[in-house]
């Protein structure tokens, strides 16, 4: 059984200086209480170690009094980031820096007088973050038939979770375009998410079987593994190596690995060894 | 045989607007040298009866050299209102204000560091006059196909003809959208040609022949009857009564009839007398 690992599988620039920034913050941080305010990415098993660390995941401010609060890769709301100030925390902001933009487009666009179009999912902290800095009327549009829903306005600004697809961007736009005699896009979608599920289609076609390793309350991961089954019914995904099952690879001669943008290197280079050894049975 | 008249035909708000500027000079214009930059609008037959009235189409500003000069409803560029400033001519701006809004987008979008993409013909003059108040880069695009050409861009700016389709502004946004970081889009379709079509293919679908009068230059005349030759192939584009074959109505029951924004209602009312006239001797 040969076994394939995508070249893009894993840490996205973001989420890689994000846990750089809270475990340097772990190692230095002495009798100084430090935590990161809701998880600092969507990693159960990071977040675990990170908490091993000394650093602990807490999702209320009113629980967080003194010490360094370190702001996740996703970004927090603006409100809580004055709250931090005011309670004169040491604050660490690992806010990954195309949603530290994608929020300064829409507090400007807010400001100029727009009306605001987040295109996202509305339970997504960043995306519950990125509204947050309108100043106006803001509206969060998943899909091109709720943007069908809106009314008519005057200027419309639109930004994107930065893990959208092009697509979906576009389709959204088409429906307010008709609906503003103005309408401002900025483009804040991240390549590496795109650039991450293309080459995992490419992969997804070649092989009799797929692995897409990440947390399970990862956005970016879900949409990778919704992906690769569209091509591949034989997809799994998973959290961590022990729950890979012999019974998957029974008739398989190829299989890929992937993984979602907060999925570490340790944790793929498990699920890659448990395959391995799956394979080398396999063949004994 | 019954004759079904379409709501919407003739004149729009700019050309009814500009021929009432061009009359009103006509008339008061005693011995002062009056003319138009290019025809007032595309119909030669309102063209011909301003010639008669006093006031001739000149479509080189070179041959203007002192009088009144009045510029057509579609605009002209930059260069030649400037030209005529120079020349102390004294200008009649008759230019639709929707297409001022128009080339003021242009000039701003321009100034503000974004690259201009104008969706529209490059043939026709309002698009000339369009793209001549960019300052910097721009760009003509007549569909979704051209536009998967142009290169990346920092900032985009869109405008429109005027009479162009929200469809195809659409999906020539579709196409830009990943070619830059921010896209900014004006709607500046006038509704006018939207709801001129919309009505056109309800009547086109009732009909059994559908007679469409306009000049032969007018891009939205030819449009209108694009449109309604989809539905009813039984469509035939006139610019007078004269035109009108007793062999279009042989078994027809009932026909449309539909104006360009150009189409006086003089010329409208003639067609109509007409085919009255076949329906009647059809009858006898």
């Amino acid at each position: 059984m040969e076994i394939i690992l995508a070249k893009q599988a894993g840490f996205c620039f973001g989420v890689k200086r994000a846990i750089q920034m809270a475990f340097d913050e772990a190692e230095k941080k002495g009798n100084v209480t430090t935590c990161t305010l809701g998880p600092i990415i969507h990693s159960p098993q990071v977040v675990k170690r990170l908490e091993e660390a000394g650093v602990e995941a807490v999702n209320d401010l009113k629980k967080i009094n003194d010490g360094t609060v370190i702001i996740r890769s996703h970004g927090v709301t603006e409100a809580e980031l004055e709250e931090a100030v005011d309670k004169k925390l040491t604050i660490v902001d690992a806010t990954c820096p195309f949603v530290k933009k994608a929020q300064e487009y829409v507090k400007s666009l807010s400001e100029d007088g727009y009306d605001v179009v987040v295109v996202g999912d509305a339970d997504h902290p960043e995306v519950e973050g990125l509204v947050s800095y309108a100043k106006g009327k803001v509206y969060i549009i998943a899909s091109a038939e709720e943007a069908a829903h809106l009314k008519n306005m005057k200027k419309i600004g639109i930004v994107a979770q930065t893990t959208q697809s092009m697509e979906n961007l576009k389709s959204v736009v088409a429906e307010c375009l008709p609906k503003g005699s103005e309408t401002r896009v900025f483009d804040t979608i991240c390549d590496a998410t795109a650039i991450r599920q293309k080459e995992a289609r490419i992969l997804a076609e070649q092989v009799d079987c797929m692995i897409v390793i990440g947390g399970y309350n990862s956005a970016n991961t879900k949409r990778l593994a919704e992906v690769c089954k569209e091509l591949q019914p034989n997809t799994y995904h998973i959290e961590y190596a022990g729950q890979l099952d012999v019974n998957w690879f029974m008739n398989v001669k190829r299989v890929g690995v992937t993984a979602g943008a907060s999925t570490p290197k340790w944790l793929i280079d498990e699920v890659f060894k448990r395959i391995q050894r799956i394979a080398k049975n396999k063949k004994d």
